[in-house]
């Protein structure tokens, strides 16, 4: 199991500072998760991800399942073992997949049927399997099965989705046979009674935290914040709050400063390889032919590692299309946003979020 | 400058166990050079390198040349400035590539121009070029700029071809201009006169060490090991002797036996790449179903940090199209190679590099 402590909220925000400890650490938080999307953050190897995050990172339900396969996962006591994780772990319900990839898709009371869009196989997935699927995985958080609306649904969808997640996020806690995690899941799109009514009806079926979902999903951005603003407060204070999916550093700031405590986001290592880099500086394109002479490091406010590489070098890692490229900026982007998570919970402590906010963007935002 | 003293001669074989030091650090040999192609150990950091060699390693004057060109590298003072690189560094001359990428080339006697593969300009490459440009890339030890004739050539082009890379090599001598030691090296073909002939008149010309070029290029593998053995009688005892382009574990071990020093091949990253992996018990397709649900390390008799993955984990990696499955491959061939040249190594000093090479090869080629 899992516990959460609320130390201290900003005074000039709604911002938390708190302690999360599952069976395997103890972490502060805000914190974001690298995403280890089928066992691997992508370039990374186990030991560089412990360097660049708190320790606490996510894998993916759907991916794993249909990759390797729960058997061989199972083979080596879950997915920790397997990738050689000596840290926490959280996995999804596999429920976003499902309704952002699955070809085919047919949603009923008992689950959701879909198509497997890699061999056409058709397959299902409900909130007991994904109960059973996470164990197997053997993350510290599981989460519950929700479904994932799409933004453009109508009130009167969004309505009995709610109610399915709902009735969904119970029978998930029912099926659950273990000592781990499991999040409940508030939904509702973007609007603001749903939202308050998922919130208030997850939290009587009463979980150890909670997420909210189906944002980060092409809303506009003060949609999302406001949608938090809808959620925050019908949830438990001492409880952790998961924002899934987003991981861009204004993103963040906006969401700490609603309440939120976790993050995940695959944009920090996907951007990455791609030569988009976050740095304190602002965000970058490493390929840009003005870095073709630069010798100054990736990020001057960071130390690290991969401060000796000079801008014009991993430029050339892009251009010639070296993987180590890829390497160096995953590990960066990630560095970026465990610096940008550690001033923050200072900030918190300090009861200077806003201002820290303004500070940081002020530089982040320049170029 | 470097210097190497002959330390021992196996008394079952011809090998050598020797010292080669350069401005960067003392190396025993035999000793194998991973590739670093574009200033990079393709997959794998400088520090992952460093764990899984003895600290020389190759990077290719016509690749670096090209992209990023010399005038970044030379703003960075030399390409171990440029990667990050803290050992030693050995450079070829541009030669074996501008003979096997180029689209079109004239061969004259004051060069070869030819055409850039990438985008069709007209390039140009001599000896005098070949030493500048090394200059500039900064290398411990540079390469001659010679011709590597196809494996077909005529007896009479062979001749030819050996003729003028004696005066090439004499002229990149004639315009080093910098205490970075020069190899020469020995052409001829399969041809054992006009090996002769190139190894002495090589000699002649003097230089600090003696690479073997021309071989590994398609022909049979008895012919190479005789090749070798046309050559190392005519070679200085006193200097270290390199064979480029050879890594595959067999072939070291005759070339070792036969009396050289040094070796280099982009094989074991390559194949690591495509997931074929050397093991002390034998080369195997880490992507092979049989390996599904093994959870046994990579290799048993090699202890390093990436013991801890299992083959099943790694199939996993390389089934997903992961990067860090051809990560972890690259570092095990690698560690392999170490691993390997270390024992001949140690077998040399006790005058039993035969028996040692029976056993392991019996191990290595069960499969």
């Amino acid at each position: 199991m899992i516990s959460y402590q609320l130390k201290h909220i900003c005074k000039q925000s709604k911002a938390r500072y708190g302690i999360l400890r599952t069976p395997n650490g103890v972490y502060e938080t805000p914190l974001f998760m690298p995403v280890g999307t089928k066992a691997t953050v992508k370039t990374l190897t186990p030991e560089d991800v412990a360097e660049v995050s708190d320790g606490l990172i996510l894998a993916n339900t759907y991916h794993l399942w249909l990759q390797p396969g729960t058997d061989v996962i199972k083979a080596h006591g879950g997915v920790k073992n397997f990738m050689n994780w000596k840290g926490s772990l959280l996995t999804d319900s596999g429920g976003f997949q499902v309704f952002s990839l699955a070809s085919f898709r047919e949603i009923k009371e008992e689950g959701v049927h879909f198509k497997n869009p890699v061999n056409g196989d058709m397959l299902f997935l409900s909130p007991e399997k994904a109960i059973k699927i996470q164990e197997i995985l053997g993350a510290d958080i599981m989460m519950s099965f929700d479904e994932c609306p799409p933004i453009d649904a109508s009130y009167q969808y969004l309505k009995e989705s709610v109610e399915r997640t709902l009735r969904w996020a119970k029978r998930g806690k029912d099926a659950l046979s273990t000592e781990q995690a499991l999040f409940g899941i508030v939904q509702g799109g973007l609007d603001e009674s749903l939202r308050k009514h998922s919130a208030l009806e997850t939290v009587k079926i009463g979980f150890p935290g909670y997420a909210i979902g189906g944002l980060s999903v092409g809303e506009e951005k003060q949609d999302m914040y406001q949608t938090i603003n809808y959620t925050t407060p019908f949830l438990p204070a001492d409880k952790p709050r998961y924002l899934m999916g987003v991981g861009d550093p204004v993103d963040i700031f906006e969401a700490v400063i609603r309440g939120v405590d976790m993050f995940d986001c695959v944009l920090p290592t996907r951007n990455a390889r791609h030569g988009t880099v976050f740095t304190t500086e602002g965000k970058i394109n490493i390929k840009n032919k003005k870095y073709q002479f630069d010798l100054t490091a990736i990020d001057n406010n960071i130390n690290n590692k991969i401060s000796p590489y000079t801008k014009a070098y991993i430029r050339h890692l892009f251009k010639a299309n070296e993987i180590l490229g890829a390497q160096l900026m995953s590990y960066q982007n990630l560095a970026f946003l465990n610096h940008l998570m550690k001033s923050i919970r200072t900030a918190i402590k300090e009861d200077r979020l806003l201002d820290f906010k303004d500070e940081f963007l002020k530089k982040y935002q320049r170029k």
